[in-house]
């Protein structure tokens, strides 16, 4: 079901690389093309033997009927600005970024001709780059398309049918209501983890030899990669912040409550917070 | 191997129940007894067919040559108080809460001539109730065994055998230093995971069918039982309000430097994260 003559993914890591095992093995394009700033990354894509590897984003780009930007959310205008001399006039341009506003404003650097449709598949993992990468990692996942509205409705159907093929479920969304949504079920996540992390190693008492799954998975998105989780965060600066300060609320709540022995408002917060999760389970 | 005539599990949910089953299975003792404050746990228990079941902690301990009380920490000295009648003068008694220094103060209910030697397997889970207990539960897993010093060494060597024959790994250390070690690595993650649930599920752009493994990891212990938790978190109450406090701090510390924007505090503090929660993965 080849519906692209060539796909070109432009900064390969773990989603990039991803994109390039799953349209391979799903035949999604013709061929298949890559570029990534660093060596070892492509030697890495080299490897996969399923894409053409670039040492230029430009020339990676060239006679691409689609190209998904994989680079950090805060390399987007740069990237958008390095392939703009590549790009053919029919190229279809998505992205894979967890921030959709701030990367819908950098694809005006794109040149006028080519029209960009925001996505995000919700499939990240604290493991980075290309040597993690797999063919299955979008499947059963949620992807979230942003278009803004003015583009073609035809482009907007092809992108939500490029992220269907390659296994994940398409909902659209404005790339505002988007930002707000990922802050509460990935940032303020990934900061309050962050934090965790931080003042529990820093206790003179902490022993990781001791440590049981519980730690383990309360703080497992905190090895995250920090050059990707910077840009996120600052892209989002606003919902991140907003969250944060009330996480920051709660735990004090807790804590003035396990200070002052309260049982009851005790209770009724864990009681909260328990419902809540449980909640979450139930939704899947 | 029986090293024990009987042996009687008192407040039987999911790590009482999982005691029966793991004692059955590599035949710990000549019977088993148990008894739980809930009908429809005594209903449960006398499905797994294992173990003689009673309606009165007293009954249960009768012939019983180890008692183990796995009743909610804040319900120990009632506990004590309850079996106290039907303790044989040899009955060895240990526990198994999540803390140990109040237990410790507790345990002077009982008899005088009833030696006890608090114990703690790491082997909780968010789901409670004998229903989720398992005969592999502890396999594995750490359990700190937290003797005062002042019993006979032959007693708190009869502790280490029983818990490493139901499969965990003993260390031994004083019942004051568990406790801070359990507040960095267990309940002050509880809280805070209770705490990111509760400010989370309040964001209006909260959706839970878009949440990732991310969220999912983060909030799970969060689902533990607030009726056994809340007593936890209260009696180990000074060192976990102590670790709330710093992770509020560390929390405001992430918050400012996105609400300012500052990219270098920012990467600082997440690659120390990142490093320390890798550091958690290689001390497996």
């Amino acid at each position: 079901m080849a519906q692209f003559k060539r796909i070109a993914v432009v900064g390969a890591g773990l989603i990039g690389g991803s994109i390039l095992l799953a349209a391979s093995r799903r035949k999604l394009a013709g061929s298949l093309a890559c570029w990534s700033r660093s060596v070892t990354s492509r030697e890495e894509l080299k490897k996969f033997g399923v894409a053409e590897v670039f040492d230029s984003a430009a020339d990676c780009v060239r006679g691409a009927d689609l190209v998904v930007v994989t680079t950090p959310v805060d390399k987007a205008e740069e990237t958008f600005r390095a392939i703009a001399a590549g790009l053919g006039p029919d190229a279809l341009v998505t992205d894979a970024g967890s921030i959709k506003l701030a990367i819908q404003l950098a694809a005006r650097h794109l040149p006028p001709a080519n029209i960009f449709v925001g996505a995000h598949p919700m499939a990240g993992s604290e493991k980075a780059g290309a040597a993690h990468a797999a063919a299955t990692l979008f499947e059963g996942k949620a992807c979230f398309i942003t278009p803004t509205g003015q583009e073609p409705r035809v482009a907007v159907e092809r992108i939500h049918a490029f992220w269907r093929d390659l296994g994940s479920n398409t909902t659209e969304m404005d790339a505002a209501k988007h930002d707000e949504i990922v802050a509460a079920i990935s940032h303020i996540p990934h900061a309050s983890a962050a934090a965790l992390m931080l003042a529990v190693a820093s206790l003179p008492a902490f022993d990781p030899i001791a440590a049981g799954q519980g730690l383990r998975d309360a703080t497992r998105i905190a090895a995250g990669e920090e050059n990707l989780w910077v840009g996120i965060l600052l892209a989002n600066a606003r919902h991140v912040a907003a969250g944060l300060r009330i996480t920051e609320e709660r735990t004090a709540e807790l804590r003035r409550a396990i200070e002052g022995g309260d049982a009851g408002v005790l209770h009724k917060l864990l009681a909260e917070a328990r419902i809540a999760r449980q909640a979450l389970d139930r939704s899947r």
